[in-house]
């Protein structure tokens, strides 16, 4: 009796071209991160219970992988926030402040199972954390680091949009809407969804707010123009909330330094609409849209906090981060047919196919290729022709080369570009030199195909 | 009321430099596995449990972590062979054949929590899957890989082991033991621990194989020498077993090879006391010691194996791989101090400190040292100068850089190296030179040291 195999719903398990794509963009992450003075880390996938959810409660904690093992009431971790609050109250003696890390490994949340949501999902998460304070241009740097991963990805229509949290709860305290201001929030946030009508609805309706206040309200989150625009419409509210005008300051500073740290204006915009959900989030808030799939959603969101660890250690450790649901983004790009599988996706730069019965000056030829940085698959199965070069032409290999028996006397190497079909038959240096020269043209692409 | 954070036992939880460490350990395989041609793969950590337990008993039954969410009977992967079984057999029709895939995942075994012992443990996999056949060249190019892996990672002193599974039942059926040829073996693998007598002891008495088959067993396995050596002394027993003959044209083979694939003689041996535990290999078998560490046991240990999915489908899948432990290796040689940490370690090449109050030109600047490669953190906190230095000195930071109004004016960049202490105040070009230089000498390390 045969087990029926099967990946379980909800869990992405990718076919070996699609992955090696998925490991490229990882690969992009990592270097962009690591070039920002970005530490890698790894935590755990369980945690204890009690510290994983110290915080948590109501949706998330439904939706928790939550087991005993023995006498231990174990959980798989929902995020990569978590864990990092948790390390950095484990080891603060250990690390030194700001400390700035970055994390892409994998979460869990059993969530309803549907198209284009898992269960199992990475996050590749960037946080810079200070010990008691943090300084606003870390705030600044975030949208730079986000515009350079998505740049160097190959996305070329996205926009980053900014605002802060400051300011939005100084207009609310200026309105005496303090106390509801969670709740008016979390419906202005659904704006661009259900848009003004019945944000305005909501807000008279059920959050009893007047009707005046609610036309004020309207009237700030829409609020638009170019940055400096922006930030001159919210001039006029200035010097009537100490708080709003520190949030005031801060954008105004993040939105200078924007341009030094090299990103176009027209990449990121102020935009007041923006809240994030959480009551976590103090100061600056970041979300990303992809301009021609509005219908994703944010694909890399994060903000300023003040405390990250409160719930383990009395020390104030405020920090900044964004996140990026990797696995919902490789999805989506690929649903789009927005990854270049031409690019990067093959298992090996070159096939080579010994055609003598002595395998040994293919494995030489082998072992060269891989010192000059090719790498070549050896080929030795007892398989005609044409079943080698399908094989090649399956996996996406670009170079195939041939050694018999007159290529070894003559000291020459049979090599065929798949692609244009061409056929040489040449000494190894030149070989090897049209063999990169190949690979450089196909690398130059991005990962992502998306044009402007 | 906080909840002290802490970390499950068992699971390993790595500071910065070390995890940096590990990181460029991971990077070291990756790169050598792809450079044979092999895809990355990544499979869930959670399966239904029916499926990976399809073929599981016993001991490793008792270690999963297995739980159930909502009406789903569930299981953490303690391997990454079975998911691969799964995996092939699932998405047969997608996959050319020979397959070669590597995959560096966590694993799960709920064992007895002791030093060194880990719960949560990366391994770190190569197989090749041929369809119906596979030939034995692939057997041969395993230990290549194995050599290459461990020698770029910077290991010196360091044995792999072949001997051929068909070798020993073909010597155990000659001897008419083939019904106990698995204890026997079993037996025979504790020899390097128990010694001679107690194997014997244990042959004669619980095993009940006579003291002149017995005497015959150590004699067989005693056979030493070099690789021509031992396959000289055993063309004495050719001809009185098929599967013994095939077993030896099959080593023979290898290690012809090995030689032509560059693995020097004294990085591998014959040694026909290898059988491995599990009843699943079937033909080359290999282990890997570190010769100063005998005590930690075989840390790269694989074979030949007939049929990968036997128990998802009526396919013949047979192929050979090999397993890196890595968690447990690298804990290992975290112990010893053979980890290079001045190598590599540093989350940033270069600290850059802004001395004005407009942070524009040092922003500038490090966009400028991004682009020509050089990872820069950019430092904007408000403290005393000597705090500067000792945070990039705990980070283990090489170089510092200072803009000032005089540097400015002058276009000029003081840099600092930080093991030197010397301090220089030259232009952009000639900073970077210099930077790039002592990068490219501290980087010439291996992440491993071994003195050979």
């Amino acid at each position: 009796m045969k087990v029926q195999p099967r990946t379980l719903s909800g869990f992405m398990e990718l076919l070996p071209r699609e992955q090696a794509i998925m490991e490229e963009m990882m690969s992009v992450l990592r270097e962009t991160y690591a070039s920002y003075g970005f530490a890698p880390l790894d935590t755990p996938v369980i945690e204890a219970s009690e510290v994983l959810l110290a915080k948590a409660g109501g949706e998330t904690e439904k939706q928790i992988y939550r087991f005993s093992k023995g006498d231990s009431d174990l959980s798989l971790r929902f995020d990569l926030t978590v864990p990092l609050a948790k390390y950095v109250a484990l080891h603060y003696g250990s690390l030194a402040f700001p400390f700035r890390r970055y994390q892409i490994g994998k979460v869990y949340r059993g969530e309803r199972a549907q198209r284009g949501r898992f269960r199992e999902f990475y996050q590749a998460d960037i946080d810079i954390i200070g010990d008691g304070k943090l300084d606003i241009a870390n705030e600044a740097e975030i949208p730079a680091i986000i515009y350079q991963t998505f740049s160097r990805l190959g996305l070329q229509k996205f926009q980053i949009r900014v605002n802060n949290r400051k300011i939005l709860n100084g207009f609310y305290s200026m309105m005496g809407l303090s106390e509801q201001s969670g709740d008016i929030m979390r419906t202005v946030d659904k704006l661009e969804k259900i848009g003004p009508e019945k944000v305005s609805g909501i807000l008279t309706g059920e959050l009893e707010v007047s009707q005046d206040a609610a036309d004020e309200i309207l009237k700030f989150i829409a609020i638009k123009g170019s940055n400096g625009q922006v930030l001159e419409a919210l001039e006029q509210y200035r010097g009537r909330d100490a708080l709003f005008d520190t949030g005031l300051e801060e954008l105004g500073t993040v939105v200078k330094y924007l341009s030094a740290f090299g990103v176009p204006e027209e990449y990121f915009t102020v935009d007041l609409t923006i809240a994030r959900g959480l009551d976590y989030y103090t100061g600056t808030v970041y979300e990303t849209a992809m301009l021609d799939h509005p219908e994703i959603g944010s694909v890399c969101s994060g903000g300023r906090y003040d405390n990250l660890a409160e719930y383990y250690t009395n020390k104030i450790l405020p920090g900044v981060g964004i996140s990026i649901g990797l696995t919902r983004l490789f999805y989506v790009l690929n649903e789009q047919n927005m990854l270049n599988v031409e690019n990067s996706s093959a298992s090996a730069d070159v096939l080579a196919l010994p055609m003598t019965a002595d395998l040994s000056p293919a494995i030489a030829l082998c072992a060269q290729m891989r010192r000059d940085g090719v790498r070549v698959q050896l080929y030795t199965e007892q398989k005609k022709f044409n079943a080698k070069m399908n094989y090649a032409d399956k996996l996406g290999i670009p170079y195939v080369v041939f050694l018999g028996e007159d290529e070894i006397n003559a000291g020459l190497i049979s090599c065929k570009d798949m692609a244009s079909g061409e056929q040489t038959k040449l000494d190894y240096g030149q070989t090897l030199s049209r063999i990169q020269a190949g690979l450089a043209q196909k690398r130059g692409g991005t990962v992502i195909r998306e044009i402007k």
